[in-house]
């Protein structure tokens, strides 16, 4: 399976922090390079995401702003 | 001024592709890494983006997903 | 690899409109739900994508609004 | 009232978990489809969503991402 | 019908620009604020958006940004 | 530093409610508009956000729907 998202970074989860809803991910993608993702704590149950796990992070390209 | 944005990553923009409405940037963040930003041609040309320029690509972590 | 995102819909591609730098992606999920994509021709390129092919249409939670 | 979103889904609301800032909906649009919404406690309360309810999954197309 | 968003700007069109996929709406929400969207031309086609036409700009509160 | 988001409203938060993960922060950017922005709790800390701060809303303009 290939997606359209065009941003997707290699990493280790550094923290996993579960609410009741919510959950903050930190990734580590590249040192001292950190992605820090908030999705739901049923993605964090299902795909049983922990500290230290490979994953990807993912973000379509309409997301991404430009600061200069 | 600091943003409640999470991710910032700062690099050089490599390639700008601008149509009537919307643009393309990749932006090398380290290299081989690449990130790219669909923007409006109107941020294109107000912030004056072009090859080579500094920048820093911004995204909320409520637009990150985990794969794994 | 599973994703974060909780929405996933399998269905086949009924249109693709290609812009310069964007596209207009129409996805039958099942007769007659129709969802649509905008997305990069970068990635319509990159994955080959045309009327008639099995694909998934997928979307974080977090950007899914409830009217009543 | 007609909004720009492309994607809307009617639907029935299956489950309503509410945390002190966020809240996960689950609706299913047709059996056994379900989508899954992150929204505010806030927006719970102004419009009482609740499980039975008859509401719509609304989308920006910008927000849905096709993978193959 | 009334949607989780909640986001909700009254306000005027000041600016239509229609490209092949997408457009970008300039809407005036109380002199001078002003609001750009970027939306479908399908959605202004659909809605038949026009300079002069009484909107809203809907915005997820997920979507806001805080700077400061 | 500027950004690429066009939309920048200048207000003062009204209210600040944290939870674990997210909060949720009512800014005031012209009585009586206000703007509801759902960020993380890492944010809120990481800027020191308090009711009276004046900051600013920031919204990519992708993310803006219209409706009339």
């Amino acid at each position: 399976m290939e997606i359209s998202a065009r941003n997707v970074f290699k990493g280790k989860i550094e923290n996993v922090e579960v609410d009741a809803v919510m959950a903050n991910i930190h990734i580590k993608i590249e040192s001292p390079q950190l992605v820090t993702a908030i999705i739901t704590k049923e993605s964090v149950d299902k795909l049983d995401l922990k500290k230290g796990d490979s994953v990807s992070a993912i973000i379509k390209s309409t997301e991404v702003m430009v600061a200069k």
